[in-house]
């Protein structure tokens, strides 16, 4: 599988999909080999068309999803769990959801994706690493924080985003 | 159409989905009215499985949409406009957008889904206000700041959840 | 939205489709704005592969779908209303529909659609109304009159559609 | 495969969908056999869901469709064509089409669609004959004649309805 | 219909599809002809996406499939029919399935497909004549016969499938 | 992963699919981890729906698929490679694959599908293990073997199925 550097979370993932393996097109199907290093996290995203299945090869990792504000009852609930080697996990389509690696050494999973090319928002990046920036009122009042807190975060960001 | 209360954000959302319009299930489209008081902001979120059109009937809406983290060339790219009463704008599937009442009076818009029940995550009340809260570790590694403003922003949407 | 002149029926559709609006391609769902003269009529007509939302925003309508032929127990069955300001009615897919103003003054409604291209099939136009035309033969059949009353409706749609 | 009685326009077709053969429920196909009468008609008609192949297996059958009203350039058009044993044609999703029994003996074809369930809207049935009926106001606009006309029609397929 | 060889199975198979009519493509639906000589078999083959629905014109076939091996219950379960003229059979999407010609005389069929390029992956033909050869030990232990039956029966297609 | 035997082939498949993980069911995706002892066989099979993207974990994998018979050009062509750890390989939906451990030790690989339920044919039991058995008169004219051969494998099959 064709190599992809270490994000700023500390984690790697390589995947193999209608881009970067193209006989895939059309299958209907993907895979990624993810690997974090002590504490690195794989940020809260979400994969728009497609769940997604895990399973943990190596290390030990929290992950966990939350789900829709949309759906009465258990609207933004966390659904969470620590994961050991062998040990499968679902995010079911849409949703947002992450994983953390929680033991002392590196951790390794493997995902399958029910697309051949899934997407992807990882949602700190794009709140605060959009180019151009989403105006600052806006964030503002979405997380119900000062601006110059967005503004501090929007640096952070600017710069890992380059 | 049945009645939604005002949200935290100054926004009202009036669906016509297949859990208040039965008759709807299995038609895969979905309408939803949405009154904006000035300067009332449809927060950033995400509709998983279905895109949306919006058109403005009364007021000024500035509205926006962050490409896919995933798509090379373009990825995180804001895409915004200023909208007037008949124009008309589209949301694609999956990608995080908002709406901002950028007018002194109210705004009105209908918005229209290709699905009979279109999921919705705000993104601030899914990350902050979820139950259980996600851990303020993932949260501070994520948005790269101090603890202490993810348990800030936590109990503000805490509140605002209940 | 770009403009559409008005039809032999006091009826004007504007709509925001795959055609109109390219961006739209892809993404499963469109939208109309129709203005209606006083006793205007959107003639019976069916899109065949998606549904329709309408609200009424202007106006008084009088709307109904027809069941399919092949529902049995319901099968050719009348379903209609009259809507007013802020009413909403669902068209299913591929089902013979219409929508009359039955007010002394102009009306509006918007429709939405699930898919991006929204076929439309005007039914006394599709059938009296062809190039080449119908056989009268079938048409006399069909509706069992004498063939002077089709080739007469045939002749007055021939001089509208061109 | 179950018999049907014979309609008022000299032709009987029985159908292997999923109302007569359950088995074939979630398979997304059908078949049905059709037989002509001489002169017999498979009325003006759409089958809103799913495309259709005929086959001719005795007889000569004069048969058509309409292109959509929505589509450029082709609006409206007839397709017809004379079919003998042995031809094949091909009717697209939704459109309005038909089949003349065009020979003095009678015709048989078979006709396979793309569904379990393939839905039916014999059109001059489903607008004249509906029950209750459709207002001769929008009839009598629709087709450009007089109420009496369509009365007159009306009470043919009131009659043969029942 | 273009016309399509004898097989070396005694059958002949004319199908109407996106490849022999362009017509087809996108519609969801493709048919075939299908002739047999007294004792021809349309060998045990797949369709891997398509169902297909199986009418008999003339003669007597005895035809089958084997349900999925991973049904629990009923795994492997062969359901079999001897059909006469004017009967109907379904192949389910994806299950091994064959005709064989029973009685003395031709026989002809028709068969209907829910996709407008049904695939086909003849067995013996796909296992045992394949370009170049499937190793012989893995045939060898899947059928659990010494190799030199499968080299055997290897050399018999390799000069069939030239 | 819940347990699952070893089969006659020498290969254990652990599946996290709908019946063993209920919550899966609608996600569109599964897993198996597959367990290879030294020279174990995962026989020729189909998935009837879905895909399958494979990657390895452990040892030395010898795998392939036959494309269709339909496929012009390219018919019946076998596709071939051998695997190493963290190889991957993708079997497209429908098509005849097999796996064989060609190393000295055991091997583990992972495989994902494009369905919540992944069908299993597996062919050698399919065709001579199933119940009631096919006819061996079909099975001998498809493989082009004497009827005695047929008997043999069928009596092997009956043995292991049960």
């Amino acid at each position: 599988m064709p190599g992809s550097a270490l994000n700023q979370f500390g984690v790697t993932v390589v995947a193999a999909n209608a881009y970067t393996l193209p006989g895939i097109n059309t299958l209907g199907i993907s895979l990624a080999r993810i690997d974090y290093l002590p504490y690195g996290l794989n940020a809260p995203h979400t994969n728009p068309r497609e769940s997604e299945i895990l399973v943990v090869l190596e290390g030990m990792l929290y992950v966990g999803f939350v789900t829709s504000t949309s759906a009465p009852n258990v609207k933004n609930r966390l659904f969470s769990k620590i994961l050991h080697p062998g040990d499968v996990f679902v995010f079911p389509m849409g949703l947002i959801h992450f994983q953390l690696n929680v033991g002392k050494t590196k951790a390794i999973a493997f995902a399958a994706f029910s697309s051949q090319l899934p997407g992807l928002n990882i949602i700190p990046n794009a709140l605060f690493g959009s180019h151009p920036p989403i105006n600052d009122d806006i964030l503002a009042k979405a997380f119900q924080v000062d601006k110059k807190v967005v503004d501090y975060i929007q640096s952070e960001f600017e710069r890992d985003n380059f």
